[in-house]
């Protein structure tokens, strides 16, 4: 793997230099950290020269971060974003960056909680542009991450994502949200529903929104979702 | 143990006979089974005649079956039901069994699909009427059958289920009646989600309202559940 370029250490930023920095030649900048002990924190001028670059930025904030770097990227550059939705960060990318540059789409589907246990049977999502050959950073993510790689577009790994992502934020949310008092004896459903929202509890609201929001298909989920819980209440009633 | 007759050969029952046969003297009636492999099937008088009787049968039909079953039961029976709401069936079989009978609400919080590798580790409550000693049905359900058993009376039980499992069954029968495609790649937290829903996909209509309407505490938490999801829904738009 080349020199990488790190730009973003929130949760996730952080969570890939912890993983990335053993195995690569790895430096980061985030205008909110000095000093990090799993990776050299550098300017941004340096980071985004490298040949190859990830931005670990909220969705919200892809525009803006393609802006920054656009000036200090070598020619024909490597960008990859992690954000959980694809479409807008592509189109945002593509829209910001140098022609020339390649733009491979990223989606790790874990974060934080669910890989305090290690990396390995992890899955990430890559959506590359046309044009753009993902065999090389596949190939690190599988083989040195032990990662479980999918090749996807960024248009079906939205409605994909609709599905699992938004739907499990929703319901794990209103889980969360109804701050449930601990029950002394359980099912087993009941355990794997409060585990899976115990998992996504601790993500940022920006997270959420993001997830919700930015991603087309997550409305029409979401109503399909309230469509069926109201029947399902007037059913009972 | 004593003797016990078994009343009722649907999803639960057939667990119940597999699960009671091979240590306990156990016959079984259903008026819908003539024959089983795991129990001998008699009259509704011989099963009803028996020290200990199980009413393996739906809430809504347990007064029926306690009117059918008091002329046969001997002085003093042990009648346990093991419906998924206690305070209905428990003032149910109150009013319609002969005073004298011993009452011991049951609630085994697992079914044919949560127990499909085996009993051990699943959780049951017990709701005894005042005076009566669960000690000894504990103690084999513990030894033999290698439950968790946990004493509670009715009301707490119900308030405690409202929140576990009129949640998880309505969350579950929402996500089951939203028919999702199979996702290419999915986040841990999905998996624990579906397969939450998995476990009780499987589980009666019957068996969801009862869960639903017949806890006097289930429409408390469904308005509770729809009112944090609006809520969020409309921080989304």
């Amino acid at each position: 793997m080349p020199p990488v370029g790190l730009i973003g250490l929130g949760a996730f930023g952080r969570l890939a230099a912890t993983h990335l920095s053993p195995h690569l030649d790895l430096v980061a900048h985030d205008p909110a950290v000095a000093e990090l002990d799993s990776v050299a924190c550098v300017s941004l001028a340096e980071a985004a020269s490298r040949p190859v670059v990830i931005l670990a930025v909220p969705v919200q904030l892809i525009a803006e971060a393609c802006q920054q770097i656009a000036p200090h990227l070598p020619e024909g550059a490597l960008v990859l974003d992690v954000a959980s939705v694809k479409l807008k960060p592509m189109a945002a990318m593509r829209a910001h960056l140098p022609a020339g540059t390649r733009i491979l789409g990223t989606h790790p589907l874990f974060g934080p909680q669910s890989a305090a246990d290690g990396l390995g049977g992890q899955s990430i999502v890559l959506c590359p542009e046309p044009g753009v050959d993902p065999a090389c950073i596949a190939d690190f993510l599988r083989d040195d991450l032990r990662l479980d790689v999918h090749i996807s577009d960024a248009d079906t790994h939205d409605r994909t994502m609709a599905s699992v992502q938004a739907l499990t934020h929703l319901v794990s949310k209103v889980i969360t949200d109804l701050d449930l008092p601990a029950a002394p004896y359980t099912t087993r459903s009941y355990d794997l529903l409060k585990q899976a929202a115990d998992l996504v509890a601790g993500d940022s609201d920006e997270l959420f929104r993001a997830i919700e929001r930015h991603n087309p298909h997550a409305g029409e989920l979401r109503e399909r979702f309230f469509r069926a819980a109201r029947a399902l209440d007037e059913r009972l009633e």
